[in-house]
């Protein structure tokens, strides 16, 4: 622990090997097989190296409830088909998603060198990471990408009320120059599910048109909201982009939306089991050539959004990235205290 | 003329054929080639049986000012390059973009069909028409399909204030038993830069959160935020979402972002020049092999949304066409006087 400012009290400091190995070990007492758990680790210690707190060692709690649940498959394998063209699938097999993309993430990469643009589409998974992990995995290879996935029916489509479409994420990346890819990942609900629950437990008002009541009225109220339903961000614009991610990354890939998710459920709250499509494409082959123009097109398009004061999406996840490798990877005290009760 | 209430008085009512000759006959006046001629007027008849009227009739006038202009290429036939893999290219070679979609469009259903998923890129032209008609063109073959294109630099990216970004569409379609497919077309700007430029004639307040001024302050004035800049729909992420549209179709496929396309208008005010990226997809090859379970999937999501009293998309513009084939196509009846003098 490195007390140094009034707000780093509450933070214990950790190397990268150090936390990974908490992870592991915690994740290796669920009964999950080493490759899920290599897998999981990965995504929960860069989420909380990146300081995405809602995408860190928090969601051990969440792999721990989904287990205990008892409908994923702890030490399944999933299996890769890669027939020679441009869309790879992968059957997750109940398992969480993090190994399933992994294993269907060489293949991905190959389909998309030789077609110029290729899909993965995973199935059967259960989905708890965040998609700029696996975007980030694609634009390491040089490639641009587009992931969506549903979850569970927590928002009502624009000019409706009842719950129904998922928070639906949208994650894309594209690769720049050094380490850190332009990269976006957000839900198309105005807000997160986890922001709605630290209202709740708060007791404090949601931002206005975050959701409306069981009686289909606008409202601040997350216990109101919750009853009721969570809006998309953006108004009818958002409602048609999570419709999309539904239509898209359920239906298209035979998998499930976020109503049959969240029925699959039964109940029991735990993380969603659906499906992912992620699209890949590579830069050369569709410039027509000339690579540098490309890059130097895109690096004037993003040079120009800094120099106007304006941030780039990921930037705040960089910068701490950068105090991770520098000062050790930040994990809230008490939260620290309850990752080591996992493995005491 | 069929006047029948006081607000229809203002509409005349013309045959989809009559209209077509007319549009025709418009634009064969300004030079452009047969084929040119044929394609462009389908969209705009289109645009104007739907009952869009910033992308029916009204656009002849703006092909006219592009045409004045000199720089589009009136004859050129587009090339099509389909080399047997799922990308399709197209050079527009700066004619008028409805032809080089039309020459590309048998590539790309061959190319989805035989692939799975496809791209058409269109490089080189003059960009006016809305997004839907090509959506809807691939939907009618059984596929689905998301287009992208940039515009102008009307746009501040989120907490920047200068113009940088266009307005940039983005449009889906998913096929639907039926006529009418799962359809959505809308800028992700706040609004359309045709709005803005109503309200400026009226002289009328825009919505809250549509631009800035020249100062980068919040302002609800036509006349500052076209000094200034419009803003994106959703903050952030919309901003984003905008930002993807310049990376995916502009930079990916190796053509102007909308600041390039500006920069090359030099200030005449036509309509931009830019390229344009759609993809599509083959539900047949997505889905694991069960097209019946895929469409009773997507037909329940879109039934969930209709049956809670939610609108989809394009439901306005399939009545409106329901109207047009019932009664004829409404056309302002100062707009029709105009578009009869062009052909005077």
């Amino acid at each position: 622990m490195t007390p140094t400012t009034p707000d780093l009290n509450a933070m214990v400091h950790i190397s990268e090997t150090a936390l990974s190995d908490i992870v592991c070990r915690a994740l290796a007492r669920l009964g999950l097989s080493d490759a899920h758990v290599q897998a999981i680790a990965r995504v929960i210690v860069a989420g909380q190296r990146d300081a995405c707190q809602s995408h860190g060692v928090y969601r051990l709690l969440s792999c721990a409830d989904a287990v205990r649940a008892g409908k994923v498959q702890r030490t399944v394998e999933p299996t890769v088909n890669a027939g020679g063209g441009p869309i790879v699938q992968v059957d997750a097999g109940f398992g969480f998603s993090p190994l399933a993309f992994e294993r269907g993430l060489p293949s991905l990469v190959e389909a998309t060198r030789r077609h110029g643009l290729g899909a993965l589409v995973v199935r059967r998974c259960f989905h708890f990471s965040a998609l700029w992990p696996e975007i980030e995995a694609i634009a390491a290879h040089g490639l641009a990408a587009l992931a969506l996935t549903p979850s569970h029916a927590w928002v009502a489509p624009a000019g409706g009320h009842q719950p129904l479409l998922g928070t639906n994420p949208i994650a894309f990346g594209w690769p720049r120059p050094g380490p850190y890819p332009y990269v976006f990942d957000f839900a198309t609900s105005a807000i997160a599910r986890g922001d709605l629950e630290l209202h709740r437990r708060a007791g404090t008002p949601l931002p206005e048109g975050s959701g409306v009541n069981a009686q289909g009225q606008l409202s601040t109220d997350p216990v109101a909201v919750a009853r009721g339903a969570m809006l998309a961000f953006g108004g009818h614009k958002g409602s048609a982009l999570s419709t999309m991610v539904e239509l898209m990354a359920g239906a298209l890939i035979g998998d499930w939306t976020s109503r049959e998710s969240q029925a699959f459920d039964e109940g029991a709250g735990v993380t969603p089991a659906h499906g992912e499509l992620i699209l890949a494409f590579d830069p050369a082959a569709f410039c027509g050539g000339d690579l540098e123009a490309q890059a130097a097109r895109s690096e004037a398009l993003l040079g120009a959004i800094t120099a106007q004061g304006a941030r780039l999406p990921s930037e705040r996840r960089y910068a701490a990235r950068e105090r991770s490798a520098a000062h050790g990877i930040a994990v809230p005290a008490p939260l620290h205290a309850e990752i080591l009760r996992l493995i005491a």
